[in-house]
């Protein structure tokens, strides 16, 4: 049998434009994991791993013009944006760098000797070390930043773990560009090159979650696929970590002062938002609760207009464009749902951007109308019009977990409604924003990407600093003489660690 | 249908001792949950969970005699090692009070508005916060310090997470008393009592783990028990954070030099560990590489005299009782094995201590004597007899995970393999111990008690400060304004968190 092509297809169209590769067979995969995991010893140098991050934001920016012009044929997201998605991913790897090099994430801890404890304490000395190979599951709407060179592979190679990518079929010649980029920086930096490595298919995703030596996996992408992959992962004999990102309705609350007081500044910064990159962000806003009233009303007006200025666009492929223009006609056909701009196939390959409107108490209880509550891929989000803030709480009661959750509240007078909805917002995301729009998620270490299921399948972030905390475990040596310690938790410190001494900052 | 009945049992008869309670139904374990989750609001007060902790600490100090003698008898474990079992529980929950003090774990990260960044950065806020109802399933081997008021319990109250305990069915009068003392002072404390809660029964913890407002679970106990709560936890709707220790063989390599240079004292010491609290620690050194020859001959010899002059034992209850002599005679009855002290039934309710050998060459490829790598819980240990340092590695690299990994090495002269093979033990546990015994787990902040799996089904600790970072998860508030902030992140810091300030520690 031979190996299924694997082709670089342009949304644009529908036609294909060349054959990249061929899907990985399970030798294949089998072969690319060993390698990975062959090459752990060499990534244990921190200098290296951060020189090589380092490395591979130089050479990814030096093939810039190169790997931008793959990915917007293949994806069609346009070379402005893609170029800010380059930067951003240099930025990056150069912040795990920074990271790696500062070693405050090796959480070293030191408690000495203590007679005096009953019973007595020993020597006890403990700090975070890589899980091995982790395998990496690419996004779709993301062919950098949360893709081949994105920030699921940077963490993870950061943390000292070997990284094998599953592309994604969405943009399988950018990510065989990034790809060998980030292989040449590897060989550049004195590293195997095999410390990452590509495969394609969904068989050979599948193989991946399987191995026995991949010992820990990052996700970003739909609900479903992300889902079968977390059961592989628990279902394995020996189970691992599964940090994936699935899917976030993102919901927005617009309270009645803030209506109010800008209801146009409101509604044309949700339709920017919603629309932004064809509404295929991971935190489009796609669920806002806005007043029954001459406000809202008036917010809704600016949105039509935002919204029916933005000219059609082209998703990611066809199977998506398929799936939102179905999406959209069940949610519209919905008893009581108003579509004031419809949202929907635009030309043969294009789709329109819209919007949905609901009576938020068609959502207070269980119904067809949950519908609604689901994401949906594209330019599309729902309003529902709350009539109080009771109804609020009850709809945002019946949420499911999210990336991000917004308050509109107002800015130029007392807002008696913002104090009882922020605390109602927390338990439903990992991002709580107020008068802003979570599109735009910054690389800063206190950004938390991720949320409560299905937003994430675990507590981690996906974005920021932090991130590499999901390829680590702890190890604590136990009275272990000076000589075979590693350097790491020598009593000398000498390589200039922060550390916690004793139950305190050093 | 009536309740079922749950009765203490005397493990030193076999006899029932009294009825304790009833087993939950699953709606009594719905009623406890939503307790549970009705009284989160009034954890949040950090100030009040840590004064509630070391009420707890005091009342279960007051209470020592009654519940000592409880314990004992229904577990068999004795006065002196209950004792200090007790004294260690209360030292847990007072240095969890004081992890809730310091506030460390809040992890507080503030990021500045900073336009200078590409994109620019809004101001981002993060801490992290408690997850929700935790389900802690007692161990039977610890009533007190791995069950009702054990560490799942402390570092999960220490969150601000409400607790359901499913107790063990080893001892359930010591659980009510237990858990009465902590109702009693989390009144004290002006905590609503339902910040814990107690059930009984098999069922009871099954619909504990599905209970949808449960939202992560603690676990101490076997691989079977334990996969199987894993295993709920992953198919829920939305699956929950399930941090379950599961069995450790915690293997020990003795190498060539240290025999040489003192056989006797480690033979001594083995003995003393492995049967310690009648062998039934999740620590106990299952599995010992010991050198062919002279120095090895001598070990053993030294370990056939401690662990021959070892008194018969009570275990736990007669299942465990009849697992052991099942499982030591199933592993002696194998090609090769040697016992140069019997392990097995001692009395009518009693066993005895004893130890198992086969050369290490039988374990370096899959067979049957693969049984011999599983933990036997009780006083037995196997010891595999090695002829090359080649041997031990191919011996390690076919274990599963541990929580402890212990090497024995020479103390007054080069040992020139222990640098090898302290790297190779590193990847089988997360406690590394050089010329110590893993019995014994000190409560510090260095401390580690988990490894891969099956030693622990997550990447976490359930001993030690950082026990606590299992029940919480980051939120990141962003463009927040000042008087919307939770006091944690507040500009002006009025708690006095430690905190990192624009990627620096302030």
């Amino acid at each position: 049998m031979s190996a299924a092509p694997v082709w670089s297809v342009d949304p644009r169209t529908g036609n294909p434009r060349e054959q990249v590769a061929v899907e990985a067979t399970a030798e294949e995969v089998d072969r690319v994991v060993r390698a990975g995991h062959a090459a752990r010893d060499a990534l244990a140098d921190r200098a290296a791993r951060a020189a090589f991050l380092r490395t591979a934001a130089e050479l990814l920016e030096e093939s810039g013009e190169h790997i931008i012009e793959a990915a917007d044929a293949e994806t069609a997201l346009g070379p402005a944006r893609l170029t800010g998605e380059l930067a951003r991913t240099a930025a990056q790897l150069r912040a795990f760098a920074e990271v790696v090099d500062e070693g405050a994430y090796l959480d070293v801890h030191i408690d000495h000797e203590d007679g005096s404890r009953t019973p007595p304490w020993p020597d006890l000395r403990r700090y975070k070390i890589p899980l091995g190979v982790v395998a990496v599951y690419a996004a779709s709407n993301f062919p950098l930043a949360f893709s081949v060179p994105g920030g699921d592979t940077a963490s993870a190679l950061a943390a000292g773990c070997p990284v094998v990518v599953k592309a994604h079929p969405d943009h399988p010649a950018t990510s065989e560009l990034c790809a060998s980029v980030l292989r040449r920086a590897a060989a550049r930096t004195g590293l195997p090159e095999d410390v990452l490595t590509l495969v394609h298919g969904f068989e050979a995703g599948v193989e991946l979650i399987r191995h026995p030596l991949v010992s820990a996996a990052g996700f970003t992408g739909s609900v479903r696929g992300g889902r079968a992959l977390f059961d592989a992962a628990a279902a394995r004999p020996a189970p691992i970590p599964f940090h994936g990102e699935l899917g976030s309705l993102n919901p927005v609350v617009v309270t009645g002062t803030a209506a109010a007081e800008r209801a146009g500044e409101i509604g044309t910064g949700l339709g920017g938002s919603m629309t932004l990159g064809v509404g295929q962000f991971c935190t489009k806003p796609g669920f806002v609760l806005v007043p029954e009233g001459a406000a809202g009303d008036q917010l809704l007006k600016t949105l039509t207009e935002a919204v029916s200025s933005t000219g059609s666009g082209v998703l990611l492929d066809h199977r998506m464009r398929d799936a939102f223009v179905t999406g959209v006609q069940e949610r519209a056909a919905l008893p009581d749902v108003g579509v004031p701009v419809t949202p929907g196939a635009g030309g043969e390959h294009t789709v329109s951007a819209g919007f949905l409107t609901v009576p938020a108490a068609r959502l207070t209880a269980e119904g067809p109308h949950d519908a609604l509550l689901e994401e949906c891929f594209g330019p599309v989000t729902v309003i529902a019009r709350y009539t109080s803030v009771d109804e609020i709480a009850a709809v945002l009661a019946r949420l499911p977990g999210n990336l991000t959750a917004t308050l509109h509240t107002a800015t130029e007078s007392p807002d008696p409604d913002a104090a009882r909805l922020l605390p109602a917002l927390t338990p439903l995301a990992g991002r709580i924003l107020v008068n802003a729009w979570p599109t735009g998620v910054a690389v800063a270490p206190a950004q938390h990407h991720g949320g409560p299921y299905p937003a994430t399948t675990s507590t981690s972030t996906s974005v920021g600093a932090t991130a590499i905390e999901r390829w680590l475990r702890p190890v604590t040596y136990q009275s272990t003489p000076e000589t075979l310690l590693p350097p790491e938790l020598r009593e000398d410190n000498p390589l200039n660690l922060p550390r916690r001494v004793d139950g305190r900052r050093a």
